[in-house]
């Protein structure tokens, strides 16, 4: 199933279902179900409530009626690996570390698939990391990394667009290098778990006007999803939507020679496989 | 004005006004008000129709029958300044920084006011930092200094609860120390800004078993709370409800001699003159 949050042109927020290139609106048929992705998984019977919908769906939408937005919007956390690809610890002549490196991006900096990346004035190294994002779709604390998996809603595609001369700034916290606006768009659709068979196998690319810039392998995580999951959740509760973009792999615009940045024009195209894609133009 | 969060008997969050030692429920005379305070002061009428119904208030409890939550859930951010008062830095042994140094708490840690610190297993250097935390009341993006008042709903005391162990773990990046379960104490209230005629003259203080550890003022802040506000909002937008917590005076635990942290069954008091205290059982 492909979950989508979406706007008609009375830009109200919907939750609806993506099936055969047009989207089931959810709220249409029970007006219980709220405007938001985090608040529906709040409850644990969003999913059934999903099913029986889809059986008896009231409004279509055809994809050209809509505007796609990111499919999750104010989660509580935006969990963010990083160097955990072997490749990206080379690159960085680094080495890999023992237990994952945790950095957030606010997440007011969450924006649609299809949506602009505003370059910020105060940076001019704005740079692309495509990553596969895990979505939680229940409550978790202390989960051990055999029952992690039942905690998760699904997968989707994450950009953690990061500036780069204010990651070695902010007294060496990320935080705010990945945190401009804009500087996580995120989507198309959360794809739930039941059709991704193995989340460890998935090809990730990301093209900047077309040319191939990054290309990995999930099979290349360093911390895996389940164990990321065990750790994040001995620290803190994992809450319905937070979200854990798992880290990328080599071929980011800074390490290259000489260093490569996003500007103005650009189109930045984000694609996992069985996932989806993000096509994201640079203003 | 003081503005709460409470709950009743039925453990439904509700907002409220505290005025002569009793709480005015703002739900209870009109129905729109929503049950969040970052929610209401998402309207540009919220503090409008406060007066409103102060005016002519329905429903009234006295402070015994409610238990006070923190007066903010569920922000958007919760921004922290490092070493911003000059006798931290000395005490740290390190110089002041030129720019502000931010990181962050995830939000899913804001507890209340009376509520208690759980002492997590993974972490034996639990301390204490007090700290004035302004509130964002609309939103801000590329605001002056000159103008960033206008931008402040108010006032609150936060504790910036901090794993010591956990801060020099993760690569160096703070987050994880500062985001465990209830590590961050806030309220009991929000006292607006027409009430604090100078938020930089405000005497903060921290008890641990009635011993005090942390004394300063906010005259002492070198990033001012105007300054704060235009860096963070050239960063990123601030939306209501989003908090800045402003640093700490000298005085924490791990930089005493012995190093000192917080034990299971000791009493973490917290206070900014003016503005209100904090109670939070260690457990």
């Amino acid at each position: 199933m492909k979950l989508v949050q979406f706007m008609l042109r009375d830009h109200k927020y919907r939750i609806g279902v993506l099936k055969d290139n047009q989207i089931i609106d959810l709220k249409s048929k029970f007006n219980f179900v709220p405007c938001l992705m985090v608040e529906f998984f709040a409850s644990s019977s969003a999913l059934a409530v999903v099913k029986e919908i889809l059986e008896h769906p009231k409004a279509i939408y055809s994809l050209d009626e809509v505007d796609l937005l990111a499919p999750i919007m104010r989660p509580d956390k935006v969990m963010c690996i990083g160097l955990n690809y072997k490749n990206f610890c080379d690159e960085l002549h680094t080495g890999c570390p023992g237990e994952p490196v945790v950095f957030s991006k606010f997440p007011s900096c969450i924006t649609g698939p299809h949506s602009n990346i505003k370059l910020p004035t105060i940076s001019n190294q704005v740079d692309w990391e495509v990553e596969l994002a895990v979505v939680i779709g229940k409550q978790a604390k202390n989960v051990t990394a055999s029952e992690a998996f039942d905690y998760v809603l699904g997968y989707t595609v994450a950009q953690d667009i990061s500036a780069r001369d204010w990651q070695v700034r902010n007294g060496g916290q990320y935080l705010l290098s990945k945190s401009m606006d804009t500087f996580c768009p995120l989507g198309p659709y959360i794809v739930t778990k039941d059709e991704i068979p193995d989340p460890h196998n998935l090809n990730l690319k990301c093209w900047v006007n077309g040319e191939l810039k990054q290309a990995g392998n999930t099979k290349d995580l360093i911390h895996k999803i389940d164990k990321l999951i065990e750790h994040l959740s001995s620290i803190t509760t994992l809450y319905p939507g937070d979200l854990i973009l798992t880290g990328i792999p080599s071929g980011v615009g800074c390490n290259r020679n000489p260093p490569q940045f996003l500007k103005k024009g650009d189109i930045l195209e984000s694609e996992i496989e069985g996932i989806g894609r993000l096509v994201n133009h640079v203003v």
